[in-house]
């Protein structure tokens, strides 16, 4: 039977004593308190989730959650589904953005197949855990089966625990699914009683007129699925198994003690669903950049988050977060290197 | 005599050929178009600027100019103005943010020593051309001579000049120099006609009242300068031999076909006086940051600059740039190494 403790369980709080120690040490560095802005803040986070005096995070897992949805029998996407599929192939051929990006910063990059709507071959790199041939379509049925949806969050589980297994010391969920910024549209709108039209965006490239059909399909979906608050209920009946992976995997990322750095629209999603979930997961999330999907920016308002980046980015596959990984490891070269005011013999500030 | 032609001359444009090739590559990549925002313009540019089909800033240099300010003696900084001299020592002794992040980064680090108030000691790393003890006090009387302006212009031609001998793709202009956020505010309101209230801010930690007083110095500084507007009698008038630096370095890079990654407030108003005198030095400039001196975003706005990050860092040095150099990288490695739609067999949208 599948252990769902990472779901039910809180995870345990990042050590205050060590939260405590960094700021005091970024305090005595050798420059005018705070300057470094939120780079300070990172670093004191990290020495507090990675219990830790001096945080690296040399060590780094992404994992790509692909899958397909049911909800594009609705004409939603700019890009017809074989491209969920098409973009496994070239993720293991290194040559997409998260391909690159994940080499580039001496990443592991795990790519886990949760439901394309054709099988795949076997591809190195590509973990296949398909549940199904995509989900259901959401604006007429529930998105999967409870047992469906267990299997996702377990996915999700089980790439925390290769994260774990490798040493990380920071988590990326990706994701890749055509048709996801409408099923992420739908689960946010249920969880923050927000209108379609806030919510719903161009996706991939959808013109204006094509983004007020695809608020009219999640609107459908939204009447149909009622006001059911339930994480679980909200994810079985608008979801995707990608989101519902991302959503288990940073949950088992916390209870292990990996913090996690969130990508954009859909991945905020997944940390929304799971904060609902587990309130006490939102101290081990950092959130990378503010994508340009207009949806985004609610969602991180109902985190609480201040992203780091905000470059216009709205590629998915994670590449928002890879992208932020050297402001995490510049701030921990800061937090370890700098000389204090007594060290370097320089006068403090009046 | 010394030359010039840095100042007088306007820099040659990057290469419009290798930009339309490059901005058609980025079309031709298995993404949705500019789905990867500011990492696509950026790389273009670099294409450009570079004259290359394949940019890489693995080269970087990064050259601190730091002096002394004589408006010192109107009490406008929370730190004393030794700390000037002994910053410079902990750049030397690897100790201040700068330091460490050039480390990270495998950049190479400069000091140039342009006039601090009392003589240091030989330093590795540090370059003595010590113009003067410091600049006049600029509320009473000229910051600098003609001669003592040109020497400050040309140490930064020769930082350019260093640049270019080690093969560098990318150069980034950090400051230190206790007082200069007021030096820089005088700048910046005589160049852009601004009110001093609209771009004097803390700097390093200031109440409002100190804010207050140090606005009133700009003003009185103003007062007594007029309204040329001309770029070399504004930076003799109201300038800082580390602030002429960084000009005469930016025009020296442009015209040795180098671009340039700006810092924070000093360093762009250190921009906006170099692009006053020579208007096309622009597209050889990137923005690193916004900064959270209040006189900033203003100085970016009349620079029609676009920051790459939002930090709120305020520390100098160069470390706003220093932290940015991994985006500019990323956006190289993804420019160069993501296949295209046709490579990967991956169906365009529609």
């Amino acid at each position: 039977m599948t252990d769902l403790s990472f779901w039910t369980q809180s995870p345990p709080a990042p050590s205050q004593a060590r939260i405590n120690s960094a700021r005091q040490r970024q305090d005595s560095l050798t420059k005018p308190p705070g300057s470094l802005g939120q780079l300070e803040s990172l670093a004191i986070a990290l020495c507090g989730q990675l219990d830790t005096e001096k945080p690296a995070v040399d060590r780094v897992q992404i994992t790509v959650f692909a899958a397909d949805h049911g909800v594009c029998d609705e004409q939603i996407s700019a890009f017809p589904q074989s491209v969920t599929g098409q973009m496994i192939a070239n993720f293991a051929a290194g040559g997409a953005a998260i391909s690159v990006l994940s080499a580039a910063l001496g990443a592991e990059l795990d790519v886990v197949n949760l439901g394309s709507i054709g099988p795949l071959a076997e591809m190195p790199g590509v973990i296949n855990h398909r549940i199904a041939a995509g989900t259901a379509n959401l604006a007429r049925e529930p998105a999967m089966s409870e047992a469906q949806l267990v299997a996702a969050l377990a996915a999700g589980d089980q790439a925390a625990q290769r994260a774990a297994d490798r040493g990380a010391q920071l988590f990326i969920g990706g994701e890749m699914g055509i048709g996801n910024t409408t099923t992420a549209a739908a689960l946010a709108c249920a969880l923050l009683g927000a209108a379609p039209t806030d919510l719903t965006g161009p996706g991939t490239g959808l013109s204006k007129q094509q983004v007020t059909h695809k608020t009219a399909v999640v609107e459908r979906a939204l009447a149909r699925h009622g006001d059911n608050q339930d994480p679980f209920a909200v994810l079985a009946s608008l979801g995707g198994f990608e989101i519902a992976g991302l959503a288990g995997a940073f949950l088992g990322c916390a209870s292990r003690g990996i913090p996690v750095l969130v990508d954009g629209f859909i991945a905020s999603v997944a940390a929304l669903v799971a904060c609902r979930q587990q309130p006490a997961l939102r101290p081990w999330l950092h959130f990378a950049h503010r994508s340009c999907e207009p949806g985004h920016s609610r969602v991180l308002d109902a985190l609480e988050a201040n992203p780091l980046l905000d470059l216009s980015m709205r590629l998915g596959e994670g590449s928002g977060a890879a992208v932020a990984v050297p402001l995490l490891r510049l701030a921990c070269a800061l937090h370890n290197g700098m000389a204090s005011f007594a060290e370097a013999g320089v006068s403090e500030g009046s």
